[in-house]
């Protein structure tokens, strides 16, 4: 593709610029896209990708046993099937959300295309332009885009150690009722959080729960993460608690996201419309990928292939959190996730991360800044750095780069003040989550 | 499934039924959904799915190169892929497109979950709520489904046997111009058109693009049959004419609908735009599927495959003609496709295809009532009959069911007026497509 000749891909000079809808004006590329092109060399070490680590998957098992779907049940993979999703499957999928607490009926799962899809779906299902998402701060760069992707509003509540905090929440909902908008829901992503790792504990589970409930307002559980701890069985799921809650799970991070099978689930009347949505969107989730997932799921030990990414995974978090004691400054602060991907690395104020990148990619090191968690400008002087998919020689070595570029970057503001910071942006006094110290 | 425990699925007393969005009320199910699970009893000759007949693909291929993409390409297959799709089947894509006069570079396309979706970005990017689709009449009752969810206005154009008929087009224009609305696009399908079966003449095309330019409206050309025709080459699509035509294409009638793996091809500009809608709805069509269809596509003979196909089609329509010619009452009219999946049979005004429906399903035969296919109401006495899924055999005997039933109806109509159409509804002097004789 490299070879063929270049197009204009410039939309500075977009003839079709005043017919788009309006919701296409909040559709825009990454500003750091360009960037991760280059990031993507071999010499880089990345720490921002989000990639789950499949080099453990049986390719032999899966082969075979896609072969065997193929030859056996080809007419019926190969066709189409219907939108709520393959019925097999839904039962399969009930006794995986059982390992987390839930008790749940197959007719009330929808499949998705990936646990995205479902983001798309609730959020087409729920929200007029102007409607309100309540989004812990930060949250999930790809929900928040499908959130804008709607006109929604969103209002961010803040994060700590212990997950979402039941007072910041409550603030923002009141605030939010205050100013006359409307709230549709609460996103949350309760285990190890995507982008700052940090799970929610059990009494802020049920707090939140309470405090939705005492306002009216929905729950939208994303959960793709959960079985991926490190130390103790699976957290019992909000959705386990109460279920009025909407939960999305997703195969992506515990089997393939090449796959690109998820689900919702939802109470009975929301998942009619959620059904009804996904025929509109694609006539049916690919029945093909579904059928191959159960296959998996009924050929293979699947919960063991689990525990080994576990164990993978929590050996990639033990280098980056070593790396990060052994060769961090001293003023800057991180998350300690107990399961998942992801680490939040704050760096002293007046340090900009987005503008820090391009030397971080010189010196062979990516993360993803922090500025595209939140919906609000904040987040300047965080960032994403991911453990899942580099070995832990590579993390380590990537983590020591990263704190060389800080120093640098800490040495360059005592001398010349801030850098970093647009004027005119506004500044938290701490970013969040605003609990580690180290 | 059918043994699980029955829940409520009502939406009378929906819970939820003040928190929907706006558009989520125009999301309705069909109101012939359950009569078509009663349709998909064996006894019953369904003439009313639009589900291609794969039986002809050879399994063992497509067994074999599935598990050789595992074993050889597993870690890329399975990953996470771009959201505008597999570089080498964009390239394949114009390949294919190329059998129809379209010169495209790979850098335009962008892959979508089936056709389907790429109707669904193509909606999400251009229209706001209130934004006019110009509609064939009768027209494709799934993109239709996607304009309301959207909340577009359908203004439908008339099809006559030679494909949409240029004066309606203009006329539907001028006359939504004048009201003060806009119109976003045309959405055609010139080839085999869904439900007519009917392809719009080589001159229309021109003529259609020429007004569509004049007016400086964009074309949104489907064409989900263009190689499935009987008789000649594949027909230039109208994108071969005009690099501004946004065409969509797919492999689910060609190769496999349960992959759901179909395409836009758009100016570059726009094509930007879909990418990422579609990052926003999936993150990325699912890559295993997209590499599925490419190693099919370089491992078989595939348009040895599409031509087999062809001819069992032909021999399905020959005998659904046939059967038309023998059976239907004098008074009947219908289309006589060139290609593809569908006849549009118009019987005697007066008579409601969808009242009739129960009586024919009890006559142990199914079709689609026509009403479904407008977004004005009108087709109450049109239906279309597909001949791609059944046996001829089992066409000609539907089809002998069919008449018997039409006829029973007429007798009834005799005797004591019309049954059907719903007091207030409106009724055209004459059905879509008005051209058929017979």
């Amino acid at each position: 593709m490299t070879d063929l000749p270049q197009r204009a891909t410039s939309s500075r000079l977009d003839p079709y610029a005043d017919r788009y809808a309006a919701r296409t004006a909040g559709m825009t590329v990454s500003e750091v896209r360009a960037l991760f092109a280059v990031a993507a060399r071999p010499e880089v070490v990345s720490l921002a990708g989000g990639m789950p680590n499949i080099s453990s998957l049986p390719l032999d098992v899966v082969g075979d046993s896609i072969r065997d779907l193929v030859m056996t049940q080809g007419p019926t993979a190969l066709q189409y099937g219907g939108g709520q999703g393959d019925p097999k499957l839904r039962e399969q999928i009930c006794e995986v959300m059982r390992l987390e607490g839930i008790e749940a009926h197959p007719d009330d799962v929808v499949v998705t295309v990936g646990s995205q899809q479902a983001v798309d779906l609730v959020t087409r299902v729920f929200c007029d332009p102007g409607d309100v998402v309540i989004c812990e701060a930060p949250s999930y760069v790809g929900a928040l885009g499908v959130f804008k992707g709607y006109q929604c509003d969103i209002v961010h509540a803040e994060v700590d150690a212990s997950g979402l905090i039941p007072s910041a929440l409550e603030q923002a909902i009141v605030s939010t009722k205050a100013s006359g908008r409307k709230v549709k829901f609460l996103y949350t992503i309760p285990n190890f959080q995507n982008p700052t790792g940090v799970t929610m504990t059990p009494q802020r589970r049920t707090e939140i729960l309470e405090i939705c409930r005492r306002h009216d307002i929905l729950v939208l559980e994303d959960n793709p993460y959960g079985l991926l701890g490190f130390d103790d069985e699976p957290r019992p799921a909000m959705r386990a608690q109460d279920p009025g809650v909407i939960y999305l799970g997703s195969f992506s991070k515990t089997f393939s996201p090449g796959l690109r099978v998820g689900w919702a689930l939802a109470p009975s009347a929301i998942r009619e419309k959620l059904v009804l949505a996904q025929e509109s969107a694609t006539l049916c989730p690919p029945p093909f990928n579904q059928m191959a997932v159960s296959a998996y799921l009924s050929n293979h030990d699947w919960q063991g292939q689990i525990k080994q990414m576990r164990e993978m995974y929590r050996e990639r978090r033990d280098a980056m959190l070593d790396a990060l004691e052994a060769y961090m400054p001293a003023s800057c602060t991180w998350t300690k996730p107990d399961g998942g991907f992801f680490v939040w690395l704050t760096l002293p104020a007046g340090i900009d991360c987005k503008a820090m990148l391009p030397r971080a990619v010189t010196a062979r090191v990516a993360y993803v800044p922090g500025t595209g968690f939140f919906a609000d400008g904040f987040g300047a002087s965080s960032m994403r750095i991911s453990y899942c998919y580099p070995t832990p020689e590579r993390i380590r070595e990537g983590v020591r780069r990263l704190a060389g570029v800080i120093e640098a970057e800490m040495e360059l503001l005592e001398t010349f003040g801030a850098t970093g910071p647009i004027p005119g942006l506004p500044i938290r006094g701490a970013e969040h989550p605003s609990t580690n110290t180290q």
